[in-house]
């Protein structure tokens, strides 16, 4: 990965928002901008350093990881010892405002990165520097996804060799999460939904200890973690034979998510491909039953940057990873959503999620 | 639960902390205080009232699980219809100085909180109030730890039919995840720890891709969420006749396990506990290789509070329920923990977690 070149850009943003340094810890930050995957660190980026503290649990794995920038390991938590580093430096290092991850950092954090430093810095609330970089996957990131939709999309496989009328919901989830487990997945990208009969209308239901009914939708979402990078897909299939409505409000949901997926383009407002799927929804009569907003982007957390929602303005860049998935949830009775992970090119879009969407009946 | 008596009593703290209301917004505080286990809400506590705020994706959850308070489903981010709450009620209830958890607010949360509330209201940074009534433990809640532990130690069973020379450490955490998902538990309550030959020595060698070798010792830290709770517990088991060494140093960690144990009981400083383990690991020249605290509490959360380390002047109070799980790691040798859940009492403490320590040779 291009840590360098990370470090290297953020660098040079530093002065155009009037910040002499930035210190990060919001650790899926960390391991974007330096490689490292632990669970405590802190990265001071000014215009010519990076450096890097952690504690001792942290040693090797620090020296092995981390990359671009000087490892200190620190006898305190990562954040003081960062705070009594720059009391010590922050005067020859001519840092006089230090910008802090404000959605990340905690109010108490805060307070006592504030008492340690010597009374000549201020720190100021900087804007998502990298979460905005983040949102641009370079080509070896996008391999890293590739290769992380493609073991998510064979537990598809594992969930409709096992859903089957009696079986309880979780059965299924451990059963794809085990075979997650064995193909390499650090962890499941979040807790794996399997939303059966009544349940799949609800939107985020987690597996849970209900049996799969004799008749009805089985919403699947589910996804991995691989060599730090998430993946993100829905699939419904349907139990029993379906009525005529449902294979109507299947085939719509199927058509909004196409139509999501026809409008991605670089360039395009997010706000542009949300309403593709919802105009589609509408056109159908189902525009009430989304309740939700049509993706968001993937990289290495499950939701980042940027959100595929109406009142938002971004822009996707060529590059960005977003999903397409609309749903329809008809309280009591049931629903439908497909997700598909696709990446932004410059004349569209390529869809990563390698599964089928037609409907199938188990 | 008893989330009445759990309000009632916060409420009947906040005057001695100088505030008018309490804004908890930390999920495991939400579900301690009034039963709701969603992923977004905020609960405003006054001297008098309790007001629940989520958001439409909880609608039917919120209704079923919140008890004791008021249940206002907004449009906006739980925080946020707090605070726009609060801008026109303030005034009305008297409501000059709000408690923030500090902890766990973000200082991004912190400003537009302070932004959407009346000019007349100050924000000030609580004391972790409610960190500190949950870390006594009623009945209801140790009779759910209880059952959380037993089925944590039933997945030590399936690791030692598992663990076997050239069987890969991921092999061994997916048989335990998936046994832990069909017998009912909602995750594990962190990542399976299963550190294996020299990566024994790494106190948090989540499982690798790495193979069991023919000989050394197999770290296993593992846990499971039940009902919320968690359980949490080591064992470390050999492969191959282990040397005189090895045994020598199984039975130092053992027995300072088995002291720490002895040392605890109501009133007692947890700096003592940690000292109990830690002496009798200097008495066989062991105690430079343990490089960690000796223990934390459990409960809704893996770890909370209090920790039991040296620096800490907290005292044990009797339904305290903490881990106490002393090691030694030598680096680029292998390492062993031995860790129980035990629950404080008058006279000493019950240890929770039925697995024996006598050490088993695979």
């Amino acid at each position: 990965m291009d840590y360098h070149g990370r470090q290297t850009r953020l660098q040079g943003s530093l002065a155009s928002h009037r910040l002499d340094g930035l210190l990060v810890t919001h650790l899926p930050n960390l391991r974007y901008l330096c490689g490292f995957t632990g669970s405590a660190g802190a990265l001071l980026i000014t215009e010519h350093k990076s450096i890097f503290f952690t504690d001792g649990r942290y040693t090797e794995q620090a020296r092995n990881e981390v990359q671009g920038a000087r490892v200190i390991i620190a006898r305190k938590a990562p954040l003081a010892a960062a705070g009594e580093w720059l009391a010590r430096n922050a005067r020859k290092l001519r840092l006089k405002t230090l910008g802090i991850e404000a959605e990340h950092l905690t109010v108490a954090e805060r307070s006592r990165l504030a008492k340690s430093l010597s009374a000549g810095v201020r720190l100021r609330e900087a804007p998502p520097l990298v979460e905005q970089a983040r949102m641009v996957k370079d080509a070896e990131e996008i391999e890293s996804l590739r290769a992380a939709v493609l073991l998510g999309s064979s537990l598809f496989e594992v969930a409709i060799r096992t859903i089957r009328p009696g079986v309880k919901e979780v059965e299924v989830a451990a059963e794809m999460e085990y075979a997650a487990r064995l193909a390499g997945a650090e962890a499941m990208s979040f807790e794996t939904i399997i939303a059966s009969g009544p349940r799949s209308a609800l939107p985020h239901g987690r597996a849970s200890q209900a049996r799969i009914p004799a008749q009805g939708f089985v919403v699947c979402d589910f996804g991995v973690i691989l060599a730090s990078y998430c993946s993100d897909m829905t699939r419904t299939v349907h139990v029993g034979q379906p009525s005529t409505e449902a294979r109507r409000i299947y085939q719509a949901v199927r058509d909004a998510q196409e139509a999501g997926v026809a409008a991605v383009s670089a360039g395009v407002s997010v706000g542009k491909v949300d309403a593709a799927s919802r105009n589609l929804l509408r056109k159908n009569g189902l525009a009430k039953y989304f309740t939700h907003s049509t993706g968001h982007g993937v990289g290495l957390e499950v939701h980042e940057q940027p959100r595929i929602a109406a009142a938002q303005k971004d822009s996707l860049g060529p590059g960005t990873v977003i999903t397409i998935e609309p749903g329809v949830y008809i309280p009591g009775t049931g629903g439908v959503r497909i997700e598909d992970m696709v990446v932004v090119t410059e004349v569209g879009c390529e869809v990563l999620t390698p599964t089928s969407k037609e409907l199938i009946v188990i």
